[in-house]
């Protein structure tokens, strides 16, 4: 089971789905308040849809009709009010006006789709995601958090209000053989699930194990100047339990692209983790991808990424999971995090 | 098969479609200019839309998945930008930017929805509806020749410029055993499509009958004080034949709705036929729809409306197919007109 959504998740959801002996679920988080997510929770009084709307993507089977998936992913690049918006946002509000929420219309699309795989609001409640820094300020909303102007760094995130878990969530996460954290911003994507009332007990006493994908270069606000052995404490702190497995790249990142991430302080998170002091079990691999992946945002310039390769990965975590002979029923892929777009 | 589209249209099409021996073709209008088809038209560069999402809806079969149909129905009544626009119409400009042409996208609508029947664009290319009044004015643009503020009455109408048919309307009229005319606004639907440059010429070498089915009521600037004699003159004017077959109604109309029409000018057509003074075969009956139907106008009041009746229309119009012992295989409904709505 995945918590997170978003890019991350979708990386790892995509990689995965073709393992066809896995029960693939994802929690997807609730709190992102910004850009169209935005208008859709201020206009429509909805739920932000973005992360649903990805996993739902990213679970399609490549041999379903394809036209269903391109008008899913339709922007509308002209018309007044309309421009912007993506087609699949607006197919998933008038889904859950239809049929009268947001875990219906998950599960009409699921069958229009023809797909396998479980996607969890981690929530159906509404809360703004809150940052505290180390210079002591307060930022409130996931949006500007995720875009900081100066150079502070986040210490500690919480909710307001402090909302609770829908019962999906907590039963995924019991359920589950594996769960997967990241990878994937940690204090705006790993960690806002986290928080959300119920989800750590439940992490404490799920009996599956934790695989946690480091990731790949740091976010300026949050990870800046920190290491791996940083960012395994903190993930560990908010879910008060080992981490069981922790996957980290070793694989070179793709130079030109790099080199802009370091004029932008993105740098490689420094892997200071040593396999005999820490309770995890570490499994270094190359998990670059090496084709371009670029961004989505309308009418943007578009710009190459770094990611995390779906097939790499998935690779990794299927030796993983057949590595404790397990017959594997239910994969708790639980993404924290996932990478903003 | 049918030439207007439009809600006359879907009146006859979802009688017919239910007697699956027919093969039904309707060919949709093109030069609708108002309300949302002008942002359409404006603002993505495309055909109007809105008789295409109707016919796919009234050829809809009702045992295929509902939530599709309400998905393709759904208008948006709040975000700004959005309030007003129908999913339906949406989907179409999506589809149609996805796979490079408005026929594409109608075939892959057919297919996802799993319709038999065709929908056939009168005309690719854009144009507007002129009219000329009694008065001797001239007014441009079908939304504003169907909203008249004064008594003046329509004389002659035109399309600037002279657009011509697209290829399939003129296979479908040449291959109809059967083509039907109405009911609808004679000079805002009906006509408009005739007077697309080829459609008059297939018509008169159509081997097929033409059916007239006529209007219940008069329309402001239209047929104000107008017989059926006078209706189905002009028809013929345009079309430059006799038509085989007129349908007039001889039920009352619900007495309570048609007061408010009566305040509105809008009052039953004189029945003024003579059956042996003219060359159409003539068929009266009851016609008239009981059922209550509310007008669809967004968030606008829902009002009942005078409307024929689908089941009703379609017993009679199957009457006339096989009372020619003819075995059909394929029926020209030719709706050159449907009501606005």
């Amino acid at each position: 089971m995945l918590i997170g959504g978003g890019t991350g998740s979708t990386v790892v959801l995509e990689g995965l789905k073709s393992y066809r002996d896995l029960n693939l679920s994802v929690i997807v988080g609730m709190m992102d308040d910004g850009g169209s997510n935005a208008v859709v929770r201020d206009e429509f009084g909805l739920l932000p849809l973005s992360d649903i709307r990805k996993s739902l993507l990213a679970l399609y089977n490549s041999g379903n009709n394809e036209v269903l998936r391109k008008l899913f992913l339709y922007r509308f690049s002209t018309g007044e009010g309309i421009k912007g918006h993506t087609l699949g946002n607006l197919l998933m509000i008038a889904m859950t006006d239809i049929l009268g929420g947001e875990i219906e219309a998950i599960e009409m699309f699921k069958t229009l789709f023809g797909i396998n795989g479980d996607i969890i609001p981690v929530t159906l409640d509404k809360a703004k995601l809150v940052a505290k820094y180390n210079d002591g300020s307060v930022v409130k909303g996931e949006h500007l958090i995720d875009e900081p102007n100066d150079d502070k760094l986040i210490t500690e995130i919480y909710l307001e209000p402090r909302v609770k878990a829908t019962h999906n969530a907590l039963k995924a996460i019991e359920e589950a053989d594996y769960i997967i954290l990241g990878p994937g911003d940690i204090f705006t994507t790993t960690l806002p699930n986290i928080v959300v009332k119920g989800i750590k007990e439940a992490l404490r006493k799920a009996k599956g194990k934790i695989i946690y994908i480091t990731n790949l270069t740091s976010k300026k606000g949050q990870t800046t100047g920190r290491t791996q052995k940083d960012c395994l404490d903190i993930i560990e702190k908010y879910i008060d339990r080992n981490v069981d497995y922790i996957l980290i790249n070793n694989g070179m990142l793709p130079e030109k692209i790099y080199k802009r991430y370091v004029r932008k302080g993105q740098l490689v998170i420094e892997d200071d983790i040593v396999e005999n002091d820490i309770a995890s079990k570490v499994v270094r691999a190359d998990l670059v991808a090496t084709t371009v992946i670029k961004k989505d945002k309308g009418d943007e310039l578009e710009r190459s990424l770094i990611r995390h390769d779906s097939q790499k990965l998935s690779t990794e975590l299927y030796k993983i999971f057949t590595s404790n002979g397990l017959r594997i029923t239910k994969i708790l892929r639980s993404f924290f995090s996932y990478y903003k777009n």
